[in-house]
């Protein structure tokens, strides 16, 4: 079974969680899950993995590999156009590991850089690679959280920034969590509807806004931002990009806090997500990109 | 360096972090940081980790493995006296693992049962062992979290259960969070000062209280509850008990919810936690206990 197959089945049997707790309001399968605390705040919920040989290897800066941790889960609270606030950390460290203590050091100074300190964490030993945990826990923007189930036929798709070749030019381990662009779109457009981040490939990522809001996205190949050297086809499925995926219905502004922005498609009634082909071929676009 | 001297790195170098985050009430060090939500909600974090051959072998049942992911973080709500809420899980998986789908509906499970739903995770793959992650979110209770550094000489030092043998007999896998038991004592007892669940063995943990609070703690080997085959070393050193560890001034029962709690030592003026053997000699403890 894959990544994508686990997550499905998780969240489809987790479906009847927010009938049975009432402090939850979104569950498995967007970007955080959002619950009600006594009091009534609304808070984002993220946890992501950084595992030695898949989402780093072993000669990067420890610096780099301490930052591409936290970003990851800043980044899950960015697609929700969220603010993080506090940090947990988990370390599986090999045999002897010698850097631990610089790791965690980087660790806790990046949760401090995106104001959301590091305030726990476990560390263990293990027999393999490296693995790194981190949990935020976010404040969700004023206007409510931006879901990736809410995407409407009419909208327009749109993306931040460049897409492909992000492995290969080691942006995976410098990118810029969108935190500033995710709140700026939701406190100018009214009519942004579903959001989420890229990190599993365009394609694989567009499917999922797709399938949870219950509507059909047609990408059109030729109008993608492919960063220097990627091509499309790098752009639909490289992954790793961290940039906001969103849908819109009313006007956009072609840049937000300084990153550009470009229309790349748009939701129809139906279900699926396609490209469209520089020579015109429309292709199912819901394996372009991969599996952890 | 070790797991403690990790640890206690982290914490020293922490410890400016609730004078400049505002909205963190306790960092670093205890079972649980203790935040501040925007309403004024207190809530608790904690995330333990499970690691394939370290907190269980291979051949152990994928519903037990799934259970003691979940309880040991569950217990960690328990130390602070809490109410555990939310679940977010990771998993680490071995190359075409085949228990994917069990281990996390087993998680899913057992995080229903301690009313804390399974609200979101990440899935990856690894070359080594199977490495899961539990983040749970919690409410403290009403009165405000029992913290480890609010032993006070004067205190007598309390466990609740049996020590000793966990690893051995099984009961790692199949204990009970002292959920019931901390919030009864937490409710009842106007003099429970500080208190924490056993993980790492009593000497290293009592340890743990005696540092946070600035005081010396002195354990009567002859006083230890020992579970059925261990005798007073195991029960000093073996860990994961997760039984509650506490100091109380006034009177203590001799069971809450239906669970003995026994004295084992005294608290006074002074630093360091010592046991004195049946036969009079008085041994440091802090070395009693084991590093993940």
């Amino acid at each position: 079974m894959s990544e994508s197959e686990l997550l499905a089945h998780i969240a489809a049997r987790s479906a009847d969680l927010a009938a049975r707790f009432p402090n939850l309001i979104v569950g498995p399968g967007d970007d955080c899950a959002l619950v009600r605390t006594p009091s009534g705040d609304h808070l984002l919920l993220t946890v992501d993995h950084l595992v030695e040989g898949r989402h780093f290897d072993s000669s990067s800066p420890i610096d780099l590999i301490a930052r591409k941790a936290l970003a990851r889960s800043v980044s899950d609270i960015a697609a929700m156009a969220g603010t993080p606030l506090w940090t947990l950390a988990t370390g599986a460290l090999p045999p002897a590991y010698p850097h631990a203590d610089t790791l965690f050091d980087q660790m806790s100074r990046w949760a401090r850089h995106w104001q959301c300190p590091l305030v726990g964490g476990d560390i263990s030993s293990t027999s393999g690679p490296l693995v790194l945990t981190v949990t935020i826990i976010g404040a969700p923007h004023p206007r409510g959280s931006v879901l990736r189930s809410a995407a409407q036929p009419g909208d327009a798709l749109y993306v931040t920034g460049t897409l492909g070749h992000s492995l290969r030019s080691g942006r995976h381990l410098t990118f810029e969590p969108r935190l500033r662009e995710a709140r700026q779109l939701a406190d100018t457009l009214a009519d942004l509807h579903a959001m989420m981040d890229i990190s599993d490939g365009l394609g694989r990522d567009a499917s999922r806004i797709a399938a949870a809001s219950g509507v059909r996205i047609d990408i059109e190949a030729a109008l993608l931002p492919c960063s220097p050297g990627a091509d499309w086809r790098s752009a639909m499925s490289d992954g790793e990009d961290y940039e906001l995926l969103f849908t819109a219905s009313g006007e956009v502004p072609p840049d937000v806090a300084g990153t550009p922005i470009t229309r790349i498609g748009r939701i129809s009634a139906g279900a699926g997500c396609f490209v469209t082909t520089p020579d015109g071929a429309v292709l199912d676009a819901s394996t372009m990109g991969w599996d952890h």
